[in-house]
């Protein structure tokens, strides 16, 4: 193959251009960016190569119930191909349960069951550290019109009620996630499609097995994080590369 | 407890007057009612147990996500407390793969992708055998208005992209699956639930796990229908009661 150029390098993934316009190809590294959801380690050995395949998992599955994603195909363990979007500079966040900055910020314990799921938005602007912003900043300044939004929070819903559903079949409760949702053209007619990726470094995950009431007058235990989550996830989804023999262990750098 | 009122008794489910005003007790027996998406083996030796949990399962999720249901609590093994609803006489099927009836009817190969999510209509009416109904009869004979089809069909689709996200997590396709829709009344407020059961004698599933490119050039195996489909579903969604000791098997009695 022919030197790809890149494009872009964040702290969790490179992108390439693609072999056609309209394209990009992404590469998963094993670094993490912390997120408004979730302050994920710094750095775990495999991570990249099992969260290719879980997002390929996620963005697949979306695509067959008819929620647009820019996910085409994987192209090897780390790279997928992905199309082009221009990204919406917001990281939509969909809460089910009181975790991380909603607790903080609100004064509501962690684990609490929200009224209904809650949809924020966070800026993404490197210079900042992901603020939160409401739906009139977002208008004002003109990152999104007030149709995308509705439109965003439409597919973001969509996306929360898949998600929460793959995980509650694998024993697992979503307590939120984010997304980014990037505008693609086909012809005149623009569509707002999810891109970016799905994995354990953008969803906060509560293991719910062997929460069982044991009968025993003892207080059934609440459900915590789940150990090795990116291992755990992908075998529990049957997506666990069998040549990636090693363990991931988490590594912290900082 | 004291004898209980029997309300209805059908050929999957008999209903017993509940505990408090507006509530039913679902008992599950082992007999199948065929149904507009799938037809079911007559009857299967403990099919009713692992039914009740498997609908507990799934409508629980739904609770849990905001998606409106009868189900409140499961009272024993094959018992389940549910709020009593006025049932919209309508079987709503949510097609995902063309397979059974919308494949002899439109001449659409079993197993195609529909280009969405297709919602349809079968009329309930013990006299007849499911005929497929359009909007314009739903209104116009007055089983359900406008809005309430409206509102029943973003309920259906929640159900399907949830139950689609439960299943694909386990390895398995949801092809199509059926649901019934009643009214309750919440002081003057009337909003609508899902009713009835979800379980494998309501939806349409297909084995997707080992359906791998064996890299050998033979072509990739279609999905096909789960072998032992209670307790399959029942075991890789974590919820087979341990007390369930014998392996369900069909047993065709017609
Ligand atoms: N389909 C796409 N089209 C264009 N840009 C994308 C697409 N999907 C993701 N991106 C962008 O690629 C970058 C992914 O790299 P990442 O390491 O996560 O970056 P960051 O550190 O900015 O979060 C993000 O800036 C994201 O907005
Ligand atoms: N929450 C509810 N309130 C009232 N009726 C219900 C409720 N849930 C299900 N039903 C009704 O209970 C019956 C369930 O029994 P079933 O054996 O499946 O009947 P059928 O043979 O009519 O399909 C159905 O007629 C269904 O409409
Ligand atoms: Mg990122
Ligand atoms: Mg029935």
């Amino acid at each position: 193959m022919a030197r790809r150029k890149k494009v872009y390098e964040g702290k969790a993934k490179i992108l390439y251009e693609g072999p056609e316009p309209g394209t990009l190809i992404q590469y998963f590294k094993d670094d993490s960016a912390p997120t408004a959801a979730e302050a994920a380690p710094a750095a775990v050995e495999g991570k990249g190569v099992l969260n290719n395949r879980l997002s390929e998992f996620f963005m697949a599955g979306l695509n067959a119930i008819g929620v647009p994603t820019h996910f085409i195909r994987r192209v090897n363990m780390r790279e997928q191909l992905v199309r082009m979007a221009e990204i919406i500079p917001l990281e939509v966040v969909v809460r089910n349960f009181a975790a991380g900055e909603i607790s903080t910020r609100l004064g509501i314990p962690e684990g609490t069951p929200l009224p209904r799921p809650i949809v924020e938005y966070y800026l993404k602007d490197d210079r900042l550290t992901l603020p939160m912003v409401a739906e009139e900043h977002i208008v004002a300044f003109g990152w999104a019109t007030q149709q995308d939004l509705d439109d965003m929070i439409a597919l973001a819903l969509r996306v929360n009620d898949f998600m929460s559903g793959v995980m509650l079949g694998v024993g697992i409760r979503l307590a939120d996630f984010r997304i980014e949702i990037g505008r693609i053209w086909e012809g005149d007619y623009m569509r707002l499609i999810v891109a970016d990726e799905i994995s354990p470094d953008s969803c906060r995950l509560w293991d719910l097995r062997g929460l069982v009431d044991r009968g025993d007058g003892q207080p059934i235990p609440e459900p915590g994080p789940l150990a090795d989550v990116y291992t755990e996830l992908a075998r529990r989804l049957g997506v666990l590369p069998s040549n990636v023999t090693h363990t991931v262990k988490p590594t912290l750098i900082n």
